[in-house]
């Protein structure tokens, strides 16, 4: 059975963009791993003009989508229960570890809004998760969709080819990954760093873990102090 | 002029997606307010096999995008200097701020890994600015692509209809939005908070102040403590 995802948008040709390419389409498309549906919110109007939102209440700027309408276009899915998302600048940030528990779940179901947002009322009804996707705004949510949708269906057993390479991931540990390199020896003048092409595996390893550290206190106060915080000090 | 927008990946295919619809998408294709132009890493490769990638230097699982193939890319395109984003998660994260920035630019010109990644020493010496889109490990660059890309151009001039209601954002000044309501006045039981049917446009500025610090609170400590740091305690 595939891991079914199913998402909820005003514009189903924005889909499926890069979830229909490389390892993740062709999971979806040729090997059946994960499946791909969208359901367009536009077909759950019940105004004969077809109007989805309506002005905010207590006044401001810009139209704030139906509660109504998010909830019949959410009763037409059936399946099993699967965790609700909603692609929201108000969420809480998107986490590895938030993925790897969707992974786990019976698929995903994936809310994008438009205008000033969704009556908050079917969110809370519904038990819609709140997600961001990076601390700035969108216009829609089906770019923030695509990126927790990738990030999870990647996880799914038999998606990405090299297991090994999910180990040393970015955010597993709390640290980001080392800087790469690869052949040719010298690129424009500059060497790949000499420790790399020393032979000794224990000086590598010390090497891309010192430069995970530096990456992550310079990159990522917040992660670096995190880190910080549940490991001792070595003798 | 539009503002230029290139991406260089190796799954065109994957776009336009989200960019390519609602007031984006026209703004782009009927207003020419802003052009979205993909280049093909693939036609970069000087292997006569078509390789891209090799092993990764010191070690380790996978494959790393040549230096030389990224730097013939990206040599390939004219026009002005622009912002190069390189969407990685080892990058520093997406924010309103950086993104602003990018909208004043004279465009923006986006790289998009796959594979373990690229070598840092094409990064470096051109001057990559490296960006991440949430705390998770995507297959590639794309979708995150998307994400920064769809941030940035909604704020050029005249994209948006309704300048307004760029203004009381979240990330604008530190605090998450307000939730939203709309008619009905009754969904399934659920009212619309009082306050916002009461007329009285000093209290609701006012519930919604106290929502947005009672949200950003609860799910972003991280900004919460940047915006208590900066205001001062009141009377």
């Amino acid at each position: 059975m595939p891991y079914p995802v199913t998402v909820l948008t005003m514009f189903p040709e924005a889909f499926p963009g890069p979830l229909g390419v490389s390892l993740i389409g062709t999971a979806w498309r040729e090997r059946g791993l994960w499946s791909l549906e969208t359901v367009d919110i536009r077909a759950f109007s019940d105004d004969r003009r077809g109007f989805l939102d309506d002005t905010p209440a207590g006044g401001g700027p810009g139209a704030v989508l139906k509660a109504d309408v998010v909830a019949r276009a959410l009763d037409s899915l059936d399946g099993p229960k699967r965790p609700l998302l909603y692609m929201s600048a108000r969420g809480r940030p998107l986490t590895q570890a938030r993925v790897k528990d969707w992974a786990t779940a019976d698929g995903l179901v994936v809310l994008c809004g438009r205008f000033e947002g969704v009556d908050q009322r079917v969110l809370d009804a519904r038990g819609f998760e709140e997600v961001a996707v990076g601390d700035a705004v969108l216009a829609g949510g089906e770019a923030a969709a695509m990126v927790a949708i990738e990030a999870c269906v990647r996880l799914l057993p038999g998606v990405l080819g090299q297991a090994a390479s999910l180990e040393s991931e970015s955010f597993e540990d709390g640290l980001l990954e080392h800087p790469q390199y690869t052949r040719p020896r010298t690129f424009e003048g500059h060497d790949i760093p000499e420790v790399l092409l020393s032979g000794d595996h224990q000086k590598v390893a010390r090497w891309r873990e010192e430069q995970r550290e530096k990456t992550t206190r310079e990159r990522r106060p917040d992660l670096w102090a995190a880190f910080a915080d549940k490991t001792t000090p070595r003798g």
